[in-house]
């Protein structure tokens, strides 16, 4: 069952946060959605960590005229995955997003005018110890697991290297202890596509880059599907009123690219999704450590970690590489490989695949429920 | 040994060539270089095939000052693998090219213009049909073998499927009966990176559209490498000046990318690279028949195959398809899958590892030499 009509929550904390950069970010909002009820102990809350270009609202819908549930509504509910009859929900939306926390297209309190590249760099860090501001307020003091993909899933290494004490346990899916060199190349170009683009004027545009936010957008969904997956949907089909002899004739899978592409510039700000990707690229979980086995013997709860075949964004052997050190310093680790023809968007489709063995998990993680 | 000094040749034909499209292009120009000497029976001529944004000048040195020798010098001279003792060896400039065959940057008689985007579409079928009448000019009636890699390969096929007597044998190195809808889609955004240049002007511009052109070719070099070859190369070093909170600051991988795309912008014609591209994203080696069996049904002599192992612009599992029917229908065919790191990029740098299997091959279809 869908958790019906939600209402977006706001917290801004005046005093901000110390960056990892050194800088300080404040104020700083985050807007959230919860779902479900808090126990009086607090004993029952997750967080759903979104991705790169996710948002606040996880599921349900806006109002009662919405056509759209949120990002990942299928995994939340009375009686779904993460069952809102046993377990309080909180979705907050990343800092440095333009869905409503603060981010390079909010106002500068001190100038009054939208920081733009005044934005200071953020890191998946920093939106973690963020999101911990976020729990005090909500007089949480340990969640039942961070759950998350791709980006959401390096948020869910970062609570449990970072905060052991405040999680019992997290699950991250389709994700990396640190991009690899191809994945940073392909946002690279990203980055790219949108400086070329005489509109992004150095960040201080009054509308959308379009042209080159599309094509960075472009980019991503190359990265987010697969060859496999590209070969099930379009083949090397042709646009049928296209001439095969046009110079601007497409083929099919030209034609979803451009398609989406310009869809995205409709919903996302330009300055945001370069700072995000930065995050990205930048993210890596042993930074600051001797070593990825330093960082990982922070961890003092059970793992989860699943990988999906075709994911070649952050393909499963570095996901394999961390379960190797995890295992070799005997923590509690629980790793899935699952085969998927979906690339790496795998971790938002093959939720049916995964849900019997992130059930078992929480189970064994808080035996009899919260 | 190196060939030495070598000097570009040039054919005209004036009445031009029948294009697939139906279009005539006339006259056509094609520039070639030539190594080694052809005998009396005109029996010793191999055809090297150069891919995207290669050249004719394939060995030697344009002049005694020459700092650099041609693209694929290794292989071609005195006792190497093309021993220019034995053979005859020639090179080509395909059409479409801006190295000095007829191509979109070439002026067009008619008008006294470039050509532009007035140049009509052509394919990988229409440059070696242009290469045999090359070879009508040099009374060559067969050749000991075709030799390419990537597009070049391709030429390779298409010799052995349209001019199946013409030809001894052909051998094909990293290349695919058809690129992948995922290859496709990394030349979609290639080509999309240079359409929204405002410089290119729909292919009317004065000066190259160096950014658009330079972000193009830097997504090439993400598809020619390999995530393996990129760990070994650069790993995730950020470079050393930048801050790494810098919101411009850069990973050495990025660096890369931007300087070789850049420095591509002074050697290559941004309609070229747009026409040779669509040239490759439209090869299909069944085009025009009823099945990829009925297209290689038509070879009638030893084929040589090469793959790489971590080449995912042309994946070794389409070559291997195409093996499995040659097969499937008796054909000669000798596949090499060969393990390498280095991606696409491969069949360049790996000439050491295949050149005794392709010497075992040329003396297998020419016993004793030609």
């Amino acid at each position: 069952m869908s958790v019906g009509v939600v209402t977006e929550q706001s917290l801004t904390i005046d005093t901000g946060l110390r960056l990892e950069s050194g800088r300080i970010l404040a104020p700083i909002t985050q807007v959230y959605e919860t779902y479900g009820t808090l126990n009086a102990a607090a004993s029952n809350a997750i967080l759903v960590a979104h991705a790169w270009t996710g948002s606040a609202h996880l599921a349900g819908r806006s109002s009662a005229e919405d056509a759209k549930v949120g990002w990942w509504d299928a995994i939340v509910g009375p009686g779904r995955l993460l069952d809102t009859d046993r377990y309080f929900i909180i979705c907050p939306n990343v800092i440095g997003s333009c869905y409503g926390s603060t981010g390079p297209a909010s106002i500068n309190p001190k100038t009054g005018k939208r920081y733009n590249l005044t934005f200071p760099v953020i890191t998946v860090r920093d939106m973690v110890r963020a999101q911990a501001l976020l729990l005090d307020h909500l007089g949480i003091s340990r969640l039942v697991t961070v759950l998350g993909g791709s980006m959401g899933g390096m948020q869910a290494l970062e609570w449990a290297t970072q905060f052991p004490d405040r999680v019992c346990s997290v699950i991250a899916l389709a994700t990396t202890p640190a991009p690899s060199p191809q994945a940073i190349s392909l946002n690279a170009i990203a980055r790219w596509a949108i400086f070329n683009d005489p509109d992004w004027k150095k960040g201080e545009y009054r509308k959308n880059p379009k042209d080159g936010l599309a094509l960075a957008r472009g980019i991503g969904h190359i990265a987010f599907l697969s060859d496999e997956s590209m070969q099930a949907k379009f083949g090397r089909r042709y646009a049928a009123r296209d001439g095969l002899f046009d110079f601007f004739g497409k083929f099919e899978v030209e034609r979803y690219l451009n398609y989406n592409g310009y869809n995205f510039v409709d919903r996302f700000d330009a300055n945001s999704f370069l700072y995000l990707a930065k995050a990205l690229d930048l993210y890596d979980v042993a930074l600051g450590y001797e070593s990825l086995q330093e960082a990982l013997e922070q961890i003092r709860v059970p793992l989860q970690l699943f990988a999906f075949s075709s994911d070649w964004l952050y393909p499963p052997h570095y996901t394999e590489e961390m379960v190797k050190v995890l295992e070799s310093i005997g923590k509690d680790v629980d790793y899935h490989l699952i085969p998927s023809p979906y690339g790496h968007d795998a971790f938002l489709l093959e939720h049916e695949t995964f849900t019997p063995q992130v059930k078992a998990f929480l189970e064994r993680v808080t035996p009899g429920g919260p």
